[in-house]
């Protein structure tokens, strides 16, 4: 890796980090300058723009979600297994995989209403991970561990609200009860396919 | 009402409305003067910091929801009937009560790492409402419309499960399915209490 695009990689780094605590459209030039102690022009050198910075952003954390998330849940078999590894690492990286939660379900909130390319962007990856979702779902059913009516985006759907609601009571109210909640909710889920 | 205090509610219904769009971190006496065309020192005169700006629009916003969702909703019988009430009413807030959608969903994740009174406001509106939602259920199990088994405090999680992911899939990704998406998860919550 050239030394450029080293650096820039640890901008981006620091950049989702500072976004997940303060949200995406907090995140510009001006704040990652003051984050980094780095000078504002050399970070336009990297990011010509303020969106270009969120939407680098949003591609950097998307890397790391696949890396945390994506990646080792195709390590585990097809059906059940995997969609067990899928809620379980989701539940890691929306607790720990950055200092302030995932950075994508708060931008989600955030930037519904405001249309543009980052708006674009996060609808695009949040169709991608509803439809990762519903695939492995879907061949719970072909492996026999689901019953064939089982509608799969209806599950994709009721799974993605269950680490939603995890996300609030665990990093907002702080309910020492909140991952308890999240892993009935999801042996419900399971239970009500089979 | 005093005039001065009109004008107040006025501003706060313009706060909230401006919120809900652009994200309550980033309401300030600034943002408010130029949506509103009321001068800076003006908009002091009602609400001294931005931080009392913000807590005051989510005590606003706090107002409206009882008025429409809470209040109308305590209008049903008590159990199956209160909470179908109550999922319709918060379903139409989400959609309809504000511009840019539940100003406390999307506050819930831009706060929740950002201590001080905005997030300890939060975090004690949204332990009201999960606390009425979980008495909604249990007067279900009163009534006996629910098993005695359920647990009214999980449901309550499991519901707010639902309308999270019914926010993003209507307002962000505007899925045409996403209202026959939160419906059926509603009902195969209601079957399970059964």
């Amino acid at each position: 890796m050239r030394k450029g695009e080293a650096t820039r990689q640890a901008i981006l780094d620091e950049s989702i980090r500072l976004a997940s605590t303060v949200g995406l459209g907090a995140l510009t030039i001006g704040t990652l300058a003051t984050q980094t102690g780095m000078s504002k022009s050399g970070l336009f050198a990297h990011f010509n723009s303020k969106e270009s910075l969120q939407i680098q952003a949003l591609e950097h954390a998307g890397a790391r979600f696949r890396e945390h998330v994506v990646h080792p849940m195709l390590a585990a078999p097809r059906g059940e297994p995997r969609l067990r590894a899928l809620f379980d690492l989701w539940l890691t990286w929306v607790s720990t995989g950055l200092p302030g939660g995932c950075l994508f379900i708060a931008a989600d909130y955030e930037f519904d209403d405001q249309p543009g390319p980052v708006r674009d962007t996060l609808v695009r990856d949040q169709r991608d991970w509803l439809e990762t979702m519903t695939r492995v779902v879907g061949s719970g059913i072909v492996e026999g561990h689901f019953a064939a009516d089982t509608d799969p985006a209806q599950f994709a759907q009721d799974l993605f609200g269950v680490v939603l609601a995890y996300s609030v009571t665990s990093r907002l109210i702080q309910d020492p009860n909140a991952e308890a909640y999240a892993r009935r909710a999801f042996e419900s889920l399971l239970r009500a396919a089979r």
